[in-house]
Protein backbone atom coordinates (compact mmCIF):
# COMPACT_ATOMS: atom_id res chain seq x y z
CA UNK A 1 0.00 0.00 0.00
CA UNK A 2 1.36 3.31 -0.84
CA UNK A 3 0.39 6.52 -0.63
CA UNK A 4 1.06 9.68 -2.61
CA UNK A 5 0.09 13.54 -1.34
CA UNK A 6 -0.81 15.57 -3.88
CA UNK A 7 -2.48 18.21 -1.66
CA UNK A 8 -1.39 19.21 2.06
CA UNK A 9 -2.63 22.23 2.42
CA UNK A 10 -5.53 23.78 3.99
CA UNK A 11 -8.21 26.27 2.80
CA UNK A 12 -6.01 28.86 0.72
CA UNK A 13 -3.74 28.05 -1.32
CA UNK A 14 -0.28 28.87 -0.05
CA UNK A 15 3.57 28.82 -0.37
CA UNK A 16 2.90 26.45 -3.28
CA UNK A 17 0.73 23.53 -1.40
CA UNK A 18 -2.41 22.75 -2.94
CA UNK A 19 -5.49 21.98 -1.29
CA UNK A 20 -6.49 18.04 0.24
CA UNK A 21 -5.59 15.15 -1.95
CA UNK A 22 -3.86 11.89 -1.77
CA UNK A 23 -3.93 8.50 -3.62
CA UNK A 24 -3.63 5.34 -2.20
CA UNK A 25 -2.10 2.38 -4.38
CA UNK A 26 -3.41 -1.10 -3.54
CA UNK A 27 -0.82 -2.82 -5.97
CA UNK A 28 -3.00 -2.29 -9.49
CA UNK A 29 -6.44 0.30 -7.60
CA UNK A 30 -6.10 3.25 -7.15
CA UNK A 31 -8.57 5.01 -4.72
CA UNK A 32 -8.32 9.35 -4.71
CA UNK A 33 -9.43 10.59 -0.83
CA UNK A 34 -10.54 14.26 -0.93
CA UNK A 35 -9.97 16.37 -4.29
CA UNK A 36 -9.18 19.86 -4.00
CA UNK A 37 -8.80 22.11 -6.64
CA UNK A 38 -5.59 21.67 -9.06
CA UNK A 39 -5.60 17.57 -8.26
CA UNK A 40 -5.70 16.69 -11.94
CA UNK A 41 -3.06 18.79 -12.41
CA UNK A 42 -1.09 17.56 -9.24
CA UNK A 43 -1.75 13.93 -10.21
CA UNK A 44 -0.25 14.34 -13.98
CA UNK A 45 3.17 16.30 -11.99
CA UNK A 46 3.13 13.42 -9.64
CA UNK A 47 2.45 11.08 -12.43
CA UNK A 48 -0.88 9.18 -11.24
CA UNK A 49 -2.09 7.76 -14.30
CA UNK A 50 -6.05 8.16 -14.00
CA UNK A 51 -6.37 4.28 -15.47
CA UNK A 52 -6.49 2.65 -12.17
CA UNK A 53 -8.74 5.11 -10.52
CA UNK A 54 -11.75 3.46 -9.98
CA UNK A 55 -12.56 4.53 -6.28
CA UNK A 56 -12.85 8.37 -4.85
CA UNK A 57 -13.50 9.29 -1.53
CA UNK A 58 -14.72 12.64 -0.40
CA UNK A 59 -14.93 13.26 3.12
CA UNK A 60 -16.69 16.19 3.19
CA UNK A 61 -18.51 19.07 1.33
CA UNK A 62 -16.35 22.04 2.44
CA UNK A 63 -15.02 23.19 -1.13
CA UNK A 64 -10.96 22.74 -0.61
CA UNK A 65 -11.85 18.88 -0.18
CA UNK A 66 -13.82 18.88 -3.49
CA UNK A 67 -13.11 21.86 -6.32
CA UNK A 68 -11.23 19.47 -8.65
CA UNK A 69 -13.58 16.67 -8.74
CA UNK A 70 -15.92 18.23 -11.59
CA UNK A 71 -12.27 19.27 -13.36
CA UNK A 72 -11.20 15.35 -13.08
CA UNK A 73 -14.50 13.64 -14.21
CA UNK A 74 -14.48 16.27 -17.04
CA UNK A 75 -11.35 15.47 -18.18
CA UNK A 76 -11.08 11.26 -17.71
CA UNK A 77 -14.26 11.78 -19.95
CA UNK A 78 -12.51 13.76 -22.35
CA UNK A 79 -9.75 10.95 -22.75
CA UNK A 80 -12.57 8.75 -23.22
CA UNK A 81 -12.46 6.66 -20.24
CA UNK A 82 -14.99 3.93 -20.34
CA UNK A 83 -14.22 1.83 -17.21
CA UNK A 84 -16.90 2.86 -14.07
CA UNK A 85 -15.87 5.15 -11.59
CA UNK A 86 -17.77 4.45 -7.82
CA UNK A 87 -17.48 8.05 -5.91
CA UNK A 88 -18.12 7.77 -1.78
CA UNK A 89 -19.32 11.50 -0.50
CA UNK A 90 -21.75 13.54 0.90
CA UNK A 91 -25.26 13.38 -0.59
CA UNK A 92 -25.48 17.08 -1.58
CA UNK A 93 -22.62 16.38 -3.81
CA UNK A 94 -24.68 14.61 -6.18
CA UNK A 95 -27.19 17.06 -7.05
CA UNK A 96 -23.89 19.51 -7.15
CA UNK A 97 -22.23 17.70 -10.08
CA UNK A 98 -25.93 16.75 -11.66
CA UNK A 99 -26.03 20.43 -12.25
CA UNK A 100 -22.65 21.17 -13.70
CA UNK A 101 -23.04 18.14 -16.24
CA UNK A 102 -26.37 19.23 -17.10
CA UNK A 103 -25.32 22.83 -17.63
CA UNK A 104 -22.19 22.39 -19.72
CA UNK A 105 -24.54 19.59 -22.05
CA UNK A 106 -21.92 17.03 -20.78
CA UNK A 107 -23.05 12.83 -20.71
CA UNK A 108 -19.96 11.46 -19.00
CA UNK A 109 -18.07 8.69 -21.51
CA UNK A 110 -17.80 6.15 -18.68
CA UNK A 111 -20.61 5.34 -15.74
CA UNK A 112 -20.62 7.20 -12.46
CA UNK A 113 -21.99 5.37 -9.50
CA UNK A 114 -22.92 7.64 -6.59
CA UNK A 115 -22.99 6.29 -3.34
CA UNK A 116 -23.76 8.96 -0.58
CA UNK A 117 -22.07 8.19 2.52
CA UNK A 118 -23.94 7.13 5.55
CA UNK A 119 -24.81 9.33 8.40
CA UNK A 120 -22.22 6.89 10.98
CA UNK A 121 -19.79 4.27 10.06
CA UNK A 122 -20.14 2.21 7.67
CA UNK A 123 -18.64 -0.69 5.29
CA UNK A 124 -18.36 1.16 1.44
CA UNK A 125 -16.43 -1.22 -0.64
CA UNK A 126 -15.37 -5.37 -0.10
CA UNK A 127 -13.34 -6.70 -2.69
CA UNK A 128 -11.09 -9.96 -2.58
CA UNK A 129 -8.23 -7.83 -1.43
CA UNK A 130 -8.83 -4.77 0.32
CA UNK A 131 -12.30 -2.73 2.16
CA UNK A 132 -12.94 0.48 2.24
CA UNK A 133 -14.86 1.95 4.94
CA UNK A 134 -15.86 5.00 6.83
CA UNK A 135 -16.46 6.41 9.71
CA UNK A 136 -17.75 9.99 11.44
CA UNK A 137 -15.43 12.34 12.62
CA UNK A 138 -16.48 16.09 14.05
CA UNK A 139 -16.22 19.03 12.34
CA UNK A 140 -17.83 22.52 11.38
CA UNK A 141 -20.52 19.92 9.01
CA UNK A 142 -20.99 15.96 8.28
CA UNK A 143 -17.21 14.63 7.82
CA UNK A 144 -16.39 10.92 7.38
CA UNK A 145 -12.85 9.71 7.60
CA UNK A 146 -11.88 6.59 5.58
CA UNK A 147 -9.63 3.24 6.03
CA UNK A 148 -8.33 1.20 3.63
CA UNK A 149 -7.90 -2.05 5.01
CA UNK A 150 -5.92 -5.03 2.78
CA UNK A 151 -7.56 -8.43 3.38
CA UNK A 152 -5.26 -11.60 4.59
CA UNK A 153 -4.13 -13.48 1.31
CA UNK A 154 -3.31 -17.12 1.24
CA UNK A 155 0.10 -18.16 1.57
CA UNK A 156 2.63 -18.31 -0.95
CA UNK A 157 3.49 -21.62 -2.55
CA UNK A 158 7.08 -22.40 -3.17
CA UNK A 159 7.03 -24.21 -6.60
CA UNK A 160 10.21 -25.45 -6.54
CA UNK A 161 9.57 -26.99 -3.10
CA UNK A 162 6.36 -28.53 -4.02
CA UNK A 163 7.88 -30.04 -7.42
CA UNK A 164 10.90 -31.13 -5.39
CA UNK A 165 8.73 -32.94 -3.08
CA UNK A 166 6.33 -34.37 -5.79
CA UNK A 167 3.04 -32.09 -4.65
CA UNK A 168 0.50 -32.56 -7.11
CA UNK A 169 -0.44 -29.81 -8.51
CA UNK A 170 -4.52 -30.46 -7.79
CA UNK A 171 -3.19 -30.08 -4.52
CA UNK A 172 -1.88 -26.76 -4.61
CA UNK A 173 -5.00 -24.62 -3.65
CA UNK A 174 -4.98 -26.61 0.13
CA UNK A 175 -1.42 -25.76 0.50
CA UNK A 176 -2.04 -22.06 0.46
CA UNK A 177 -4.86 -22.56 2.70
CA UNK A 178 -2.37 -23.68 5.23
CA UNK A 179 -2.59 -27.68 5.09
CA UNK A 180 0.09 -30.07 5.38
CA UNK A 181 0.30 -32.62 2.64
CA UNK A 182 0.32 -36.56 3.16
CA UNK A 183 2.18 -38.51 0.51
CA UNK A 184 0.65 -41.99 -1.06
CA UNK A 185 3.53 -43.31 1.31
CA UNK A 186 1.56 -41.65 4.24
CA UNK A 187 4.75 -39.17 4.90
CA UNK A 188 3.44 -35.72 5.95
CA UNK A 189 5.25 -32.50 4.47
CA UNK A 190 4.45 -29.61 7.02
CA UNK A 191 2.57 -26.44 5.15
CA UNK A 192 5.33 -23.92 5.79
CA UNK A 193 7.88 -26.33 4.14
CA UNK A 194 6.37 -25.78 0.42
CA UNK A 195 4.64 -22.39 1.61
CA UNK A 196 5.96 -19.09 3.07
CA UNK A 197 3.62 -16.49 5.14
CA UNK A 198 1.51 -14.29 2.96
CA UNK A 199 2.25 -10.40 3.11
CA UNK A 200 0.79 -8.96 6.03
CA UNK A 201 -2.55 -7.14 6.04
CA UNK A 202 -2.59 -3.63 6.08
CA UNK A 203 -4.51 -1.08 7.05
CA UNK A 204 -4.34 2.77 6.45
CA UNK A 205 -6.98 5.65 8.15
CA UNK A 206 -7.50 9.08 7.10
CA UNK A 207 -9.01 11.44 9.36
CA UNK A 208 -9.92 13.89 7.39
CA UNK A 209 -10.92 17.42 8.99
CA UNK A 210 -11.92 17.04 12.43
CA UNK A 211 -11.43 18.56 16.01
CA UNK A 212 -9.36 16.41 18.61
CA UNK A 213 -11.94 13.78 19.62
CA UNK A 214 -11.03 9.93 20.57
CA UNK A 215 -14.81 9.33 19.26
CA UNK A 216 -13.14 7.69 16.62
CA UNK A 217 -10.48 5.81 18.31
CA UNK A 218 -11.85 2.13 17.72
CA UNK A 219 -11.93 2.60 13.73
CA UNK A 220 -8.90 3.88 13.35
CA UNK A 221 -6.78 1.64 16.44
CA UNK A 222 -3.81 -0.50 15.44
CA UNK A 223 -3.64 1.10 11.69
CA UNK A 224 -0.03 0.84 10.05
CA UNK A 225 -0.63 4.53 9.29
CA UNK A 226 -3.19 7.43 10.00
CA UNK A 227 -3.32 10.79 8.53
CA UNK A 228 -4.59 13.58 10.91
CA UNK A 229 -5.11 16.52 10.43
CA UNK A 230 -2.86 19.61 11.98
CA UNK A 231 -4.27 22.82 10.90
CA UNK A 232 -2.45 24.71 13.54
CA UNK A 233 0.39 24.21 16.32
CA UNK A 234 -0.57 23.80 19.36
CA UNK A 235 -0.03 26.93 20.74
CA UNK A 236 -3.22 28.15 18.62
CA UNK A 237 -5.25 25.07 20.06
CA UNK A 238 -7.84 27.34 20.46
CA UNK A 239 -8.57 28.55 17.13
CA UNK A 240 -8.28 24.83 15.92
CA UNK A 241 -10.91 24.14 18.63
CA UNK A 242 -13.04 26.74 17.65
CA UNK A 243 -12.48 26.00 13.87
CA UNK A 244 -13.12 22.22 14.62
CA UNK A 245 -9.50 21.62 13.66
CA UNK A 246 -6.39 19.94 15.38
CA UNK A 247 -2.95 20.81 16.01
CA UNK A 248 0.05 18.26 15.79
CA UNK A 249 0.43 17.32 19.55
CA UNK A 250 -3.07 16.64 19.13
CA UNK A 251 -3.09 14.44 16.27
CA UNK A 252 0.73 12.69 17.64
CA UNK A 253 -1.17 12.44 21.25
CA UNK A 254 -4.31 10.42 19.38
CA UNK A 255 -1.54 8.42 16.71
CA UNK A 256 -0.42 7.36 20.81
CA UNK A 257 -3.82 5.90 21.63
CA UNK A 258 -4.42 4.46 18.75
CA UNK A 259 -1.50 2.63 19.16
CA UNK A 260 -0.68 3.23 14.97
CA UNK A 261 2.78 2.78 13.18
CA UNK A 262 2.47 5.96 11.45
CA UNK A 263 1.71 9.58 11.82
CA UNK A 264 0.91 11.80 8.21
CA UNK A 265 0.40 15.40 9.10
CA UNK A 266 -1.50 17.52 6.76
CA UNK A 267 -4.00 20.43 6.15
CA UNK A 268 -1.41 22.86 7.33
CA UNK A 269 -2.90 26.56 7.60
CA UNK A 270 -2.09 28.86 5.15
CA UNK A 271 -0.19 30.69 7.84
CA UNK A 272 2.77 28.35 8.04
CA UNK A 273 5.35 29.02 5.70
CA UNK A 274 8.04 26.32 7.51
CA UNK A 275 6.28 23.09 8.57
CA UNK A 276 9.09 21.54 10.58
CA UNK A 277 7.53 22.88 13.94
CA UNK A 278 4.75 20.19 13.09
CA UNK A 279 6.79 17.78 13.11
CA UNK A 280 9.09 18.26 15.94
CA UNK A 281 5.83 18.80 18.25
CA UNK A 282 4.17 15.90 17.62
CA UNK A 283 7.55 14.22 18.08
CA UNK A 284 7.28 15.13 21.71
CA UNK A 285 4.84 12.30 21.77
CA UNK A 286 5.21 10.43 18.93
CA UNK A 287 8.21 9.16 16.82
CA UNK A 288 7.04 7.87 14.00
CA UNK A 289 5.76 11.16 12.47
CA UNK A 290 5.89 12.89 8.86
CA UNK A 291 4.89 16.03 6.73
CA UNK A 292 2.46 14.98 4.28
CA UNK A 293 4.91 16.25 1.64
CA UNK A 294 3.18 16.92 -1.72
CA UNK A 295 4.77 14.22 -4.15
CA UNK A 296 6.04 12.59 -1.49
CA UNK A 297 5.26 8.34 -1.06
CA UNK A 298 4.82 6.63 1.43
CA UNK A 299 5.01 2.65 1.84
CA UNK A 300 3.52 0.86 4.30
CA UNK B 1 -5.01 49.14 -20.42
CA UNK B 2 -3.21 45.39 -19.49
CA UNK B 3 -4.35 41.89 -20.13
CA UNK B 4 -2.17 39.47 -17.67
CA UNK B 5 -3.06 35.53 -19.43
CA UNK B 6 -3.72 33.05 -16.17
CA UNK B 7 -4.64 29.81 -18.21
CA UNK B 8 -4.52 29.23 -22.44
CA UNK B 9 -5.30 26.07 -22.47
CA UNK B 10 -8.34 24.20 -23.50
CA UNK B 11 -9.83 21.51 -21.43
CA UNK B 12 -7.53 19.00 -20.22
CA UNK B 13 -4.55 20.75 -18.91
CA UNK B 14 -1.53 19.91 -20.68
CA UNK B 15 2.35 20.83 -20.38
CA UNK B 16 2.31 22.96 -17.34
CA UNK B 17 -0.82 24.74 -19.21
CA UNK B 18 -4.06 25.84 -17.42
CA UNK B 19 -7.91 26.47 -18.28
CA UNK B 20 -8.80 29.62 -19.45
CA UNK B 21 -8.69 32.75 -17.10
CA UNK B 22 -7.70 36.11 -17.72
CA UNK B 23 -7.42 39.17 -16.20
CA UNK B 24 -7.92 42.49 -17.36
CA UNK B 25 -6.54 45.71 -15.78
CA UNK B 26 -7.45 49.36 -15.58
CA UNK B 27 -5.99 51.43 -13.72
CA UNK B 28 -7.12 50.11 -10.30
CA UNK B 29 -10.16 48.16 -11.52
CA UNK B 30 -9.71 43.97 -12.48
CA UNK B 31 -11.91 42.37 -14.18
CA UNK B 32 -11.28 38.57 -14.22
CA UNK B 33 -12.74 36.77 -17.92
CA UNK B 34 -13.45 33.04 -17.31
CA UNK B 35 -11.82 31.04 -14.27
CA UNK B 36 -11.06 28.19 -14.79
CA UNK B 37 -9.55 25.19 -12.29
CA UNK B 38 -6.33 26.52 -10.57
CA UNK B 39 -6.78 30.33 -11.29
CA UNK B 40 -6.61 31.41 -8.01
CA UNK B 41 -3.24 29.65 -8.00
CA UNK B 42 -2.39 31.22 -11.25
CA UNK B 43 -3.21 34.72 -9.49
CA UNK B 44 -0.65 34.24 -6.43
CA UNK B 45 1.64 33.11 -8.93
CA UNK B 46 1.68 36.01 -11.56
CA UNK B 47 1.12 38.60 -8.42
CA UNK B 48 -2.46 39.63 -9.26
CA UNK B 49 -4.02 40.76 -6.32
CA UNK B 50 -7.89 39.81 -5.51
CA UNK B 51 -8.16 43.84 -3.48
CA UNK B 52 -8.68 45.15 -6.96
CA UNK B 53 -11.02 42.53 -8.90
CA UNK B 54 -14.74 43.75 -8.45
CA UNK B 55 -15.97 41.81 -11.48
CA UNK B 56 -15.78 38.44 -13.30
CA UNK B 57 -17.37 37.29 -16.15
CA UNK B 58 -18.24 33.92 -17.61
CA UNK B 59 -18.03 33.24 -20.62
CA UNK B 60 -20.11 29.58 -20.80
CA UNK B 61 -20.62 26.87 -18.47
CA UNK B 62 -17.81 24.31 -19.43
CA UNK B 63 -16.02 23.85 -16.44
CA UNK B 64 -12.50 24.77 -18.19
CA UNK B 65 -13.99 27.82 -17.91
CA UNK B 66 -15.45 28.24 -14.13
CA UNK B 67 -14.52 25.45 -12.04
CA UNK B 68 -11.83 27.75 -10.64
CA UNK B 69 -14.69 30.15 -9.52
CA UNK B 70 -15.86 28.42 -6.73
CA UNK B 71 -12.82 28.22 -4.47
CA UNK B 72 -12.17 31.78 -5.71
CA UNK B 73 -15.04 33.23 -4.21
CA UNK B 74 -14.43 30.58 -0.85
CA UNK B 75 -10.84 31.95 -0.62
CA UNK B 76 -11.41 35.38 -1.01
CA UNK B 77 -14.60 35.03 1.56
CA UNK B 78 -11.58 33.25 4.03
CA UNK B 79 -9.52 35.90 3.10
CA UNK B 80 -12.51 38.38 4.76
CA UNK B 81 -13.15 40.44 1.78
CA UNK B 82 -15.96 42.89 2.18
CA UNK B 83 -16.25 44.99 -0.81
CA UNK B 84 -19.11 43.33 -3.23
CA UNK B 85 -18.35 41.78 -6.46
CA UNK B 86 -19.99 41.58 -9.78
CA UNK B 87 -20.40 38.06 -11.49
CA UNK B 88 -21.66 37.56 -14.78
CA UNK B 89 -22.48 34.69 -16.23
CA UNK B 90 -25.14 32.55 -17.67
CA UNK B 91 -28.22 31.93 -15.35
CA UNK B 92 -27.41 28.51 -14.22
CA UNK B 93 -24.44 29.16 -12.36
CA UNK B 94 -26.68 30.66 -10.09
CA UNK B 95 -27.73 27.37 -8.69
CA UNK B 96 -24.97 25.82 -8.84
CA UNK B 97 -23.20 27.76 -6.71
CA UNK B 98 -26.12 28.33 -4.39
CA UNK B 99 -25.96 24.05 -4.03
CA UNK B 100 -22.09 24.63 -2.90
CA UNK B 101 -22.09 27.02 -0.05
CA UNK B 102 -25.42 25.55 1.16
CA UNK B 103 -23.63 22.17 1.25
CA UNK B 104 -20.69 23.67 2.82
CA UNK B 105 -22.67 26.01 5.47
CA UNK B 106 -20.59 28.95 3.56
CA UNK B 107 -22.13 32.97 3.91
CA UNK B 108 -19.55 34.80 1.90
CA UNK B 109 -18.38 37.40 3.96
CA UNK B 110 -18.76 39.88 1.10
CA UNK B 111 -22.19 40.58 -0.89
CA UNK B 112 -22.42 38.66 -4.64
CA UNK B 113 -24.14 39.98 -7.30
CA UNK B 114 -25.21 38.00 -9.58
CA UNK B 115 -26.40 39.32 -13.27
CA UNK B 116 -27.18 36.01 -15.79
CA UNK B 117 -26.03 36.95 -19.47
CA UNK B 118 -28.66 38.26 -21.74
CA UNK B 119 -29.37 35.59 -24.67
CA UNK B 120 -28.23 38.29 -27.17
CA UNK B 121 -25.83 40.91 -26.66
CA UNK B 122 -25.97 43.64 -24.14
CA UNK B 123 -24.29 45.76 -22.05
CA UNK B 124 -22.98 44.98 -18.66
CA UNK B 125 -21.63 47.29 -16.56
CA UNK B 126 -21.06 50.92 -17.25
CA UNK B 127 -19.22 53.87 -15.35
CA UNK B 128 -17.42 56.70 -15.68
CA UNK B 129 -14.20 55.16 -17.60
CA UNK B 130 -15.18 51.73 -18.93
CA UNK B 131 -18.13 49.80 -20.18
CA UNK B 132 -18.23 45.77 -20.34
CA UNK B 133 -20.85 44.61 -22.89
CA UNK B 134 -20.82 40.94 -23.99
CA UNK B 135 -21.81 39.31 -27.38
CA UNK B 136 -23.01 35.71 -28.26
CA UNK B 137 -20.57 33.54 -30.08
CA UNK B 138 -21.17 30.20 -31.86
CA UNK B 139 -20.60 27.41 -29.58
CA UNK B 140 -21.79 23.75 -28.05
CA UNK B 141 -23.68 25.12 -25.33
CA UNK B 142 -24.60 29.31 -25.25
CA UNK B 143 -21.63 31.19 -25.35
CA UNK B 144 -20.90 34.97 -24.88
CA UNK B 145 -17.61 36.64 -25.71
CA UNK B 146 -16.85 40.57 -24.03
CA UNK B 147 -15.93 43.45 -25.28
CA UNK B 148 -14.06 45.85 -22.43
CA UNK B 149 -13.86 49.61 -23.52
CA UNK B 150 -12.40 52.85 -21.66
CA UNK B 151 -14.74 56.34 -22.35
CA UNK B 152 -13.14 59.22 -23.34
CA UNK B 153 -11.76 60.98 -20.75
CA UNK B 154 -11.52 64.51 -20.64
CA UNK B 155 -8.53 66.70 -21.92
CA UNK B 156 -5.25 66.99 -19.90
CA UNK B 157 -4.85 70.42 -18.26
CA UNK B 158 -1.45 71.80 -18.87
CA UNK B 159 -1.37 74.04 -15.27
CA UNK B 160 2.00 75.48 -16.33
CA UNK B 161 0.33 77.44 -19.16
CA UNK B 162 -2.51 77.87 -17.80
CA UNK B 163 -1.28 80.00 -14.80
CA UNK B 164 1.05 81.79 -17.65
CA UNK B 165 -2.17 82.89 -19.33
CA UNK B 166 -3.87 83.93 -16.07
CA UNK B 167 -6.82 81.58 -16.97
CA UNK B 168 -8.78 81.71 -13.78
CA UNK B 169 -9.38 77.96 -12.04
CA UNK B 170 -12.91 78.44 -12.56
CA UNK B 171 -12.71 77.96 -16.22
CA UNK B 172 -10.17 74.65 -15.81
CA UNK B 173 -13.43 72.25 -16.13
CA UNK B 174 -14.51 74.04 -19.27
CA UNK B 175 -11.12 74.06 -21.04
CA UNK B 176 -11.07 70.06 -20.00
CA UNK B 177 -14.07 70.05 -22.13
CA UNK B 178 -12.51 71.55 -24.77
CA UNK B 179 -13.55 74.89 -25.07
CA UNK B 180 -11.72 78.22 -25.53
CA UNK B 181 -10.78 80.95 -23.45
CA UNK B 182 -12.16 84.61 -23.66
CA UNK B 183 -9.88 86.79 -21.67
CA UNK B 184 -11.69 90.06 -19.96
CA UNK B 185 -9.77 91.96 -22.74
CA UNK B 186 -11.45 89.41 -25.53
CA UNK B 187 -8.13 87.91 -26.51
CA UNK B 188 -9.06 84.25 -27.48
CA UNK B 189 -6.85 81.30 -26.02
CA UNK B 190 -7.67 78.35 -28.50
CA UNK B 191 -8.31 75.34 -26.06
CA UNK B 192 -5.01 73.60 -27.67
CA UNK B 193 -2.44 75.23 -26.03
CA UNK B 194 -3.28 74.81 -22.35
CA UNK B 195 -4.62 71.58 -23.06
CA UNK B 196 -3.45 67.76 -23.83
CA UNK B 197 -5.11 65.10 -25.64
CA UNK B 198 -6.73 62.74 -23.64
CA UNK B 199 -5.14 58.90 -23.81
CA UNK B 200 -6.94 57.20 -26.71
CA UNK B 201 -10.01 55.53 -25.57
CA UNK B 202 -9.14 51.25 -26.22
CA UNK B 203 -11.35 48.50 -26.87
CA UNK B 204 -10.32 45.10 -26.08
CA UNK B 205 -12.55 41.85 -27.22
CA UNK B 206 -12.48 38.11 -25.73
CA UNK B 207 -14.20 36.12 -28.60
CA UNK B 208 -14.49 33.03 -25.74
CA UNK B 209 -15.33 29.42 -27.17
CA UNK B 210 -16.91 29.59 -30.61
CA UNK B 211 -16.59 28.33 -34.12
CA UNK B 212 -14.97 30.69 -37.14
CA UNK B 213 -17.81 32.85 -37.78
CA UNK B 214 -18.23 36.92 -38.42
CA UNK B 215 -21.62 36.56 -36.91
CA UNK B 216 -20.00 39.03 -33.86
CA UNK B 217 -17.66 41.12 -36.09
CA UNK B 218 -20.07 44.49 -35.40
CA UNK B 219 -18.96 43.77 -31.75
CA UNK B 220 -14.90 43.28 -32.13
CA UNK B 221 -14.81 45.67 -34.93
CA UNK B 222 -12.01 48.18 -34.47
CA UNK B 223 -10.83 46.47 -31.27
CA UNK B 224 -7.29 47.74 -30.12
CA UNK B 225 -6.82 43.87 -29.63
CA UNK B 226 -8.71 40.87 -29.39
CA UNK B 227 -8.63 37.61 -27.99
CA UNK B 228 -10.03 34.93 -30.31
CA UNK B 229 -9.52 31.02 -29.20
CA UNK B 230 -7.49 28.77 -31.91
CA UNK B 231 -7.99 24.90 -30.45
CA UNK B 232 -6.25 23.99 -33.65
CA UNK B 233 -3.87 24.58 -36.35
CA UNK B 234 -5.62 24.68 -39.79
CA UNK B 235 -5.03 21.08 -41.22
CA UNK B 236 -7.60 20.31 -38.37
CA UNK B 237 -10.38 22.69 -39.49
CA UNK B 238 -13.12 19.59 -39.86
CA UNK B 239 -12.47 19.27 -36.50
CA UNK B 240 -12.70 22.80 -35.16
CA UNK B 241 -15.82 23.30 -36.81
CA UNK B 242 -17.62 19.58 -35.65
CA UNK B 243 -16.60 20.68 -31.72
CA UNK B 244 -17.30 23.98 -32.25
CA UNK B 245 -13.86 25.77 -32.13
CA UNK B 246 -11.73 27.66 -34.26
CA UNK B 247 -8.05 27.47 -36.05
CA UNK B 248 -5.07 29.50 -35.65
CA UNK B 249 -5.99 30.75 -39.87
CA UNK B 250 -9.50 31.42 -38.71
CA UNK B 251 -8.92 33.36 -35.55
CA UNK B 252 -6.45 35.48 -37.86
CA UNK B 253 -8.86 35.83 -40.75
CA UNK B 254 -11.68 37.58 -38.38
CA UNK B 255 -8.83 40.05 -36.82
CA UNK B 256 -8.46 41.15 -40.02
CA UNK B 257 -11.94 41.38 -41.31
CA UNK B 258 -12.76 43.12 -38.37
CA UNK B 259 -9.65 45.81 -38.66
CA UNK B 260 -7.71 44.88 -34.97
CA UNK B 261 -4.31 46.16 -33.99
CA UNK B 262 -3.44 42.92 -31.94
CA UNK B 263 -4.49 39.57 -32.23
CA UNK B 264 -4.30 37.23 -28.84
CA UNK B 265 -3.93 33.27 -29.50
CA UNK B 266 -5.32 30.94 -27.15
CA UNK B 267 -7.04 27.80 -25.73
CA UNK B 268 -4.75 25.14 -27.67
CA UNK B 269 -5.84 21.78 -27.34
CA UNK B 270 -3.82 19.24 -25.51
CA UNK B 271 -2.48 17.79 -28.34
CA UNK B 272 0.07 20.72 -28.78
CA UNK B 273 2.94 20.75 -26.98
CA UNK B 274 4.67 23.54 -29.04
CA UNK B 275 2.80 26.50 -29.97
CA UNK B 276 4.96 28.39 -32.38
CA UNK B 277 3.17 27.09 -35.30
CA UNK B 278 -0.65 28.86 -34.24
CA UNK B 279 1.41 32.09 -34.28
CA UNK B 280 3.46 31.00 -37.68
CA UNK B 281 -0.23 29.92 -39.38
CA UNK B 282 -1.70 33.09 -37.92
CA UNK B 283 0.87 35.71 -39.69
CA UNK B 284 0.36 34.17 -42.99
CA UNK B 285 -2.73 36.93 -42.95
CA UNK B 286 -2.01 38.88 -39.93
CA UNK B 287 0.98 39.98 -38.99
CA UNK B 288 0.45 41.46 -35.25
CA UNK B 289 0.00 38.01 -33.29
CA UNK B 290 0.86 36.67 -29.74
CA UNK B 291 0.47 33.09 -28.37
CA UNK B 292 -1.75 34.30 -24.85
CA UNK B 293 1.14 32.75 -22.87
CA UNK B 294 0.67 31.99 -18.96
CA UNK B 295 2.13 35.16 -17.23
CA UNK B 296 2.17 37.78 -20.02
CA UNK B 297 0.94 40.82 -20.12
CA UNK B 298 -0.59 42.58 -22.89
CA UNK B 299 -0.37 46.37 -22.91
CA UNK B 300 -2.81 48.07 -25.18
Amino acid sequence: MKITILGNNSALPAFGRHPTAQVVALRSELILIDCGECTQVQMQRYGIRWRGLNYILISHLHGDHYFGLPGLLNSMSLMGRSDPLHLFAPAPLKSILDLILEAAGTVLSFRLHFYPLPEGAGLLVENFSFTISCFPVIHRIDCHGFVVETKQRSRRLLPEKCMELNIPISFYDSLKQGADYTSSTGEVIPNDTVTADPPPTKKYAYCADTVYTDSFLPYITGADAIYHESTYLHNDRDKAEARFHSTALQAAQLAVSAGVGMLLLGHFSSKYKDLYPFKEEAQVVFNNVHIAEEGNVYEL
